[in-house]
């Protein structure tokens, strides 16, 4: 991040999603949008500069490079302070091609561009007070939600919700600072102007706030980023039949050799605006095969990664004492005891009987289906959709961003030693300097308390245009 | 194509590419643009309905589900006749989340709104008499450009230029259409208007004419298409490596076990302003392995496909005489004989002194590399570009679209009927036979004659927001 602060250049760059489209967007933000973007348009209604445009116009007209017709363009105006980034800025709509929207920006760096860093046109938006930090991360959220909650979490923090939320809570912490402060002023005198019982209560409830904060990241994270399902099993157990037939298309690769899929395919599906993430692996086995055996790795991380593992078995295979054992082994390898675990008691289709002892064996959940014929597919789905509580956006304000999470949990820390300072009667002065350190934290996540490196990592992972 | 001419429908639909990106654009068009987005659209500049707003101006403001608040953007207006379609239209312009322009057009659909066919905006702004329909097709052609020769071929034809060449070829069958037209009328008294010797000579010039256009399509198509390169070889000779080399990025996977290219991997670069697409295949040998038997299937077909083919060889592998047993074995399979061939000597790290007689055995053009020490690739690039004659556009109509290079051919069958029929003293009423069918498929091109059929082949290629 070179350009940070500067702010006095001009930058440019496509804001609408790479490929092919009707309409493809340039985006240009800075003081010098009119004087360069007139280089190279030529209204065809006969303005003589995009500067003399009201705002909020928009403009027919064709780009070119010298005599060389580029594309035929629309290009809209909106003036400072009164557009997304608080500056003059243009956008040039012109044909979805990549190759003219090339050639336009290569063109508009001639002319004194410059091509702007991974989200630089919202962190312009933050630094000219357009809004909050949290409200900016917001708006990456929001590009990035496919789902309905996930959506939902993002519009109410773009607008404000959670930011409130977290300055009402320093605010609170303000409340009990200023207390403190008031008695070191005082502090020869001796004084205790809120007794401390009274401290204490208030301690005790905003802590209790942000230990409901922090346990909201759990839901927060599963509206966001969905919930991360591996289907696991030996090879041909029927993976990426059972993957297909959820997801209602054929994104896998299916054949009837075993070790077809190389690679985890992941897709995910929404139920009840929650999205579940399928991650489809290479089958378990010692494969004297390279290539598979990297497949085997990664099988190993996506499970690691994932939050429930539908283990799918084939019933024509397996007897339920294999099974158990296959399970023991597998389970060796899991970490995380705390899985959600669903077995997958496939390809009925060829069994004369359901295995109706089955579940006596393994001590889990067990659903029978036919991936082949499509049978009993919605259990998996139904049981799926159960292990989600039932999400309540509107009363609460729910962390979903990991940096939030990670503040959060400094500032329980600072307030568990501000208790601790209390209960082992350490001078208020020293107890003063974790309370400062929690409202500066706190600062963090609004935007009140940035530096370079902050500004850095948050813009960084937005994308080129916004 | 339903809904072809009916044109009293609203239609809406995502103009900008799929995919996450800072803004996207969803189109509107028709007679009830506004009222529509009035229900959904609520202005924050205090506008009371977007009819009333004037024409070229864009709105700030919020898009609602009953009291859930979807998003928040920028509505442009365009007003009938002055917009893309010709009809009163309307962009919003949003946050570019695949989820939020689903949530929008599903709204605009509940509305009122249909969802449109392909190619349907651009489909109504020809009914419309915004353009011609070679200007049209133009409109897809430059979306999909991606050189600066296929882009200049678009721009071209967009403008017109090759519209009016048509044009004027028409207007001289006209002619000529006129004076036979006028002896038929007088026919009774068995007058020649013309001397038979000018008829010839002016049938002489347009065919000439259209023989110059059908010809113009070999180099259209290259300009538009690019010039397919196919990579050959046995397993493990490097082509994917040498691929990767020319790309200059790891597209495909690489590795030493021979087999490890399935499927075909198509990728292009620019050289010259000419587009090179490079395809990879599978290796040329009889396998047991059933996915790797489809691949060379593959081979075969992506080789009948190309215009130049590269037939990488491992020299560790092949002596002169192996090569030219293997070149003779290759050269069987391929049925068009006139396909550019250039021999790749790779793996020249390997050895310890180049093989100086190799061309001696192989009649062809004969390159030496290092695809693992990037040595000598520069010289494949050189005898591709060499493989392209210097394109001058501003002179000449060139034919870049496969319907136009059909329907010319049809021409210039009906003149051949025409010059035919003169030579044996066919009637003069039905040589004028064909030469209507001559005017009729040249009006074909620009849309002065013009079908549902036709229309629904033509946009139904365009896509959909287009």
């Amino acid at each position: 991040m070179l350009h940070n602060f500067a702010n006095k250049d001009t930058i440019c760059a496509p804001a609408t999603a790479s490929g092919s489209g009707a309409i493809a967007i340039i985006r240009i933000s800075g003081p010098q949008s009119f004087s360069i973007c007139d280089k190279v348009f030529t209204s065809y209604d006969g303005l003589e500069s995009l500067s003399k445009a009201a705002a909020y116009t928009i403009h027919y007209g064709k780009i070119s490079k010298g005599d060389q017709l580029i594309d035929e363009v629309l290009v809209s105006v909106f003036k400072n302070p009164k557009s997304y980034t608080g500056e003059d800025s243009i956008e040039i709509s012109c044909h979805g091609s990549t190759y003219i929207q090339e050639q336009i920006l290569e063109l508009l760096r001639e002319k004194g561009c410059r091509y702007a860093d991974a989200g630089e046109f919202t962190m312009r938006a933050f630094l000219n007070g357009k809004f909050d930090l949290s409200q900016a991360e917001a708006v990456a959220d929001l590009i990035a939600s496919n789902s309905e909650s996930s959506h939902q979490l993002a519009i109410q923090q773009m607008r404000g919700g959670f930011s409130n939320r977290i300055k009402e809570l320093r605010q609170e912490l303000l409340d009990f600072a200023s207390l403190m402060e008031l008695e070191l002023d005082f502090s020869e005198e001796d004084v205790e102007f809120a007794d401390r019982s009274k401290f204490k209560e208030l301690l005790q409830k905003i802590n209790t706030e942000v230990q409901q904060l922090i346990e909201s990241f759990k839901l927060g994270n599963v509206m966001k980023h969905g919930i991360p399902v591996a289907i696991i099993g030996k090879p041909n157990a029927g993976k990426s039949t059972l993957l297909n037939r959820i997801l209602k298309e054929e994104k896998a690769i299916v054949s009837d050799i075993p070790g077809t899929t190389r690679d985890a395919i992941e897709d995910t599906i929404i139920m009840d605006g929650i999205a579940f993430r399928f991650i489809d692996t290479a089958g378990l086995r010692q494969s004297g095969d390279k290539i598979e055996n990297l497949g085997m790795e990664r099988t190993y991380e996506k499970i690691k990664q994932s939050q429930v593992i539908l283990y799918v078995c084939d019933l024509t295979q397996s007897s339920p004492d294999e099974l158990s054992i296959q399970l023991e082994d597998f389970k060796e390898h899991i970490e995380d005891k705390n899985k959600q675990f669903i077995i997958i008691g496939n390809k009925t289709d060829e069994l004369t009987e359901l295995p109706s002892h089955f579940t006596k064996y393994v001590d889990l959940e067990t659903i029978f289906i036919s991936a082949k014929r499509n049978e009993n597919i919605h259990l998996i789905a139904e049981s799926l959709k159960k292990s989600v509580s039932k999400l309540n956006l509107k009363d609460t304000a729910i962390v979903s961003n990991a940096r939030h999470l990670d503040i959060l949990n400094k500032v329980a820390k600072n307030i568990a030693l501000v208790e601790e300072g209390f209960q082992n009667d350490i001078p208020t002065d020293l107890i003063a300097i974790d309370l400062r350190q929690a409202l500066h934290h706190l600062g963090e996540i609004t935007g009140e308390v940035t530096n370079d490196e902050l500004l850095g990592n948050i813009f960084g992972r937005f994308c080129i245009g916004k």
